[in-house]
């Protein structure tokens, strides 16, 4: 029987309660397939900050450092809020991560079941079958890490600051292979978003992606569309598209809007992959639930699980390979909501139930 | 009698037709306070890469330099679509427009009149009434003309581009007074949108719009968002916001996503107001549609003159201090819809008319 290893950070609010039933979703997927999970806790976000007066202590990194993969909870919460912007929580605990394991892929699926659709804000009729697209950002470039990034006093006694967007053909051609290989499992479609029209960045990019799939993907169908649009589009009709490929800062703003038209972001999970190959031959990521902590339900036991439960089926098909077995958790969560059965962000008044009886239901189905 | 000197540049595609009978609603709307209009019309965009080689020519630029505002039209189409990006008739008019005259201040009314909720691609119980915000974008500084801004080739032989997001205090500063002002007339709400989480120049941006509301706006009240959170929000529940306040590259992208969101780009003006003073005592200014050149509908009288007849009378308000007839023109705008006269942009499959007679009902209720 194979072990699978990886590290648990559950974070702050409800992050908890939903890896809690995340886990156990996963070991009854993985036992029949005698697969063992060996995974280690580790504090991170502002129980870390509490505990070991950081967002992302040593200790932790080091218990990531061991493994195949990282499972994330989420971090944050009222009790950190009033901390300068780069010491709160999310920020200090995911950038590192990001840099430390090269995690410079995130993958977002977009996905809305057609009996969720009231969760979205816009007009059924605009999506009456849900939404299924999913979201390309790469993460570790940009003006995210470009140096310099620093602020001056000007002579006058005014203070300057300045921020650096910078990527590299390198840089753009592995996360295009990203899109790419995404596109392949679905409609071979990839809209890549920039803002060509005044950076320099976006020239390259634009350049790059275009020679990469002429040379490497001739079959996929490769569009650009500038990021104003992009953010247009996706509230207009959000179906228009398949994959959806940007770099950083748009990725961030752009998935951030998809996620919310996609309703309840209790459903959206996340994948961040890094550049190397663990022991799978697959490469080291981290997972995450797209949403936050949800401060006001927390340790109510009523959060949706689906999410993190999303975000472990994708642990089981990216770092682990075990894509068979991620399907089945896909396809029970599904099956769950099409039931009826369901939390009490996508309830829509009807009758709801709790945290532990949803993951119950989804292992019944799996 | 007072005369209002300004620049026509009507452009491309539905520019021309909507320009025609905005400026006849203008002398409609001026002609009782004895004012007379004194315009001087010139090419821009792609007419102007036609008829001059490039999309704004010293001859217009030269005309702009004479009057007291620039009533724009819209720019672009097919026949340019496959120039290089930076030469694309849009980005190439309107870059060095801004430069030129230092337009800094972008102004854009997030309105959607309560009959026309079904315009929007949000559900109608999330906007009951309509829509009533307003967006203030910076527009001279940040990412989009920052130094350096260059591509070289690395010794590996990759390229590697860079562009650079500056700002300084004194920038921040006068735009922060903008949308105070704006904040006066409506309901003393400022959200300044950055992401001071990663950006040196978004934590500058938030200590500066900070200390300088405290210092003299202290009766407004502010608050900060993530631009990513911001992205969501707006698609969310735009009426959470008053005045929606952010650097340029932020406001690119949220303000269009903004207008999407408040249905028909056809309803939707915009002001871009320049740093001095004109001879009216106020800024210099460009107003001009939020939608596009519509090519396909270009020559058939049908497109919806209300955007550009909106940024016209925001022009008399701004550049020459006439608000009520500004107010007058609004008015005559909303009552139109109203009274059920439509478009066929706003008309949802009832009957619509053209053009013209859009804007003769409107000079009929000015
Ligand atoms: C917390 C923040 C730094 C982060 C980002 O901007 O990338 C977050 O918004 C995200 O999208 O994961
Ligand atoms: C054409 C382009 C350069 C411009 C911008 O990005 O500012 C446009 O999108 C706008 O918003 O007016």
């Amino acid at each position: 029987s194979e072990t699978l290893k990886f590290a648990v950070l559950p974070g702050d609010g409800i992050g908890p309660e939903v890896m809690e039933v995340a886990l156990e979703v996963l070991s009854a997927a993985t036992k029949p397939e005698a697969l063992d999970l060996d995974f280690a806790t580790a504090d991170v976000g502002g129980i870390a900050i509490d505990n070991h007066g950081e967002a992302l202590p040593e200790s932790t990194l080091s218990v990531c450092r061991g493994v195949d993969a990282i499972l994330f909870g989420s971090v944050g919460g009222p009790k950190w809020e009033n901390l300068p912007p780069k010491e709160q929580p999310e920020r200090a605990a995911l950038l590192p991560l990001r840099k430390e394991f090269s995690l410079f892929a995130n993958i977002r699926p977009g996905l809305l079941f057609p009996e969720l659709v009231d969760a979205s804000p816009l007009k059924t009729n605009r999506i009456p079958d849900g939404i299924d697209i999913v979201c390309i950002r790469e993460l570790t470039g940009g003006i995210y890490f470009g140096q310099p990034k620093s602020t001056r006093t000007l002579d006058d006694g005014q203070k300057e600051a300045i921020d650096t967007m910078v990527y590299k053909t390198s840089e753009i051609e592995r996360i295009a292979e990203v899109a790419a290989i995404a596109a392949y499992g679905r409609g071979k479609r990839v809209c890549s978003v920039d803002k060509a029209n005044v950076l320099e960045t976006s020239v390259l990019w634009r350049q790059t992606v275009t020679d990469y799939f002429k040379k490497n993907h001739p079959e996929i169908e490769l569009s650009h569309m500038y990021v104003d649009n992009a953010a247009m589009q996706l509230a207009r009709d959000p179906n228009q598209f398949d994959v959806l490929f940007t770099e950083n800062m748009f990725g961030d703003i752009l998935s951030d809007e998809m996620g919310v038209i996609c309703g309840s972001l209790g459903m959206m999970s996340s994948a961040s992959l890094g550049t190397g190959q663990n022991r799978f031959g697959k490469p080291f990521g981290l997972y995450e639930p797209a949403g936050g902590t949800a401060p006001d339900i927390a340790g109510k036991g009523i959060a949706n699980p689906c999410a993190q439960i999303l975000s472990a089926a994708m642990m089981l098909r990216y770092s682990f390979g075990y894509d068979a077995i991620a399907d089945r958790i896909g396809n029970a969560v599904k099956k769950t909501v099409q039931d009826g059965i369901r939390t009490g962000d996508i309830a829509f008044g009807k009758s709801s139930i709790g945290t532990r009886e949803m993951a119950k239901a989804i292992i019944e189905r799996l």
